[in-house]
């Protein structure tokens, strides 16, 4: 549907709004947006490349001339989600922050991201990179080596912070990146458990267990 | 091949030596270790009713004889697999031990548990439970109920040995109950990143991350 320069798509779940430009890059957008949602929400195994293009309104065509296979949608989907994310983890963990607040913020942040799905989905889906790399990494290579890059990727924020924090006194002196890759996999762990427990409730965690193992017992709820 | 009363079954992978009696019982007891053995090394996803039956050396009419569906058989591999567990939870968690020896014990066999794995498989290959649950929590209500309950249980043995650990000013006053809960997430969440990073390694931080958790700072190393 065409109003002036803006082509109206009508979906099965909302009706989107997007100027018809760039529709090479649109086509691609779209098979990325689709294979996260439906990956995210789902599981890689469970969604075809057929799921993703019908989500995505592409023509199986068409996918093929952006990605040799599902697996490379996959890999360039988590980027693209992982720069998404950028946008509010960047903010968090600007350096302008207190070392502290940017954990509770990042705590926070979590909590909302996972309500406003779950509240979509009807069930609490966990970290995205998490469960993708949990289910794929002894299968598929390139998916595992993407998920390490994010890992790792989100253990800078978290070491940067934590360094930051002892240095002001806030925590004990601590070996920074080790308590960092510690930090982030309780954070996962709590997702999991979220996910498993289908319940955001435990979400609410994440902050008191964080605070809890870099000793800061006067925030331990 | 029959030796006997001894049926001495050749597979791809080794020489196993078992008494034919029960042999409706042996079939079902083979479609469950087949099922945990692929599920867990692979996906839930990646590995189908045809695969199962190859593996455990079923035809397909035996399958469904056994279990109206993949999904029926995943719930009842998981089962089997705690109850394997158990085998050496219950020893290592036996309140005959002394609380911290209890968690220094099952962060060890953690490790080796997965360390056997990997010289098997060439891959890291995390928490078999976690795995399942993270990948089909969103998807199947059995399999996801199945990961909770055991989730539950693993929570119990931990909740124990931290009451007790407080009782003996092990370590400070805490809820139990939370704490195990916190301590179960942190497990998991090592697990998954020794997965996706492939590095064994990780897992050998298993007790100083717990130790750290729990304020018990002189253990950290």
């Amino acid at each position: 549907m065409l109003i002036g320069r803006i082509h109206l798509r009508l979906t099965d779940r909302s009706t989107t709004v997007r100027p018809r430009v760039k529709p090479a890059l649109d086509t691609k957008h779209r098979l990325l947006e689709a294979a996260n949602e439906l990956i995210w929400t789902q599981s890689y195994g469970s969604v075809s490349v057929d799921d993703i293009c019908a989500k995505a309104d592409v023509r199986k065509g068409s996918f093929y001339h952006f990605f040799p296979s599902k697996s490379d949608l996959a890999v360039a989907a988590i980027e693209e989600c992982w720069q998404q994310s950028r946008e509010w983890l960047d903010k968090i963990f600007s350096t302008q922050n207190p070392p502290l607040e940017r954990i509770e913020q990042y705590c926070a942040a979590v909590y909302e991201h996972q309500k406003e799905k779950a509240k979509k989905i009807g069930k609490v889906c966990g970290c995205p990179f998490a469960s993708l790399g949990s289910e794929q990494s002894t299968l598929d290579e390139p998916i595992r080596q993407k998920g390490k890059e994010i890992f790792n990727r989100m253990d800078k924020y978290l070491e940067t912070t934590l360094r930051d924090a002892a240095r002001e006194d806030l925590i004990g002196k601590t070996d920074s990146a080790a308590a960092a890759r510690d930090v982030l996999a309780l954070v996962e762990g709590i997702l999991l458990e979220a996910k498993v427990q289908n319940d955001l409730e435990i979400i609410k965690r994440l902050k008191p267990a964080v605070f809890r193992f870099l000793g800061i017992s006067q925030h331990v709820k």
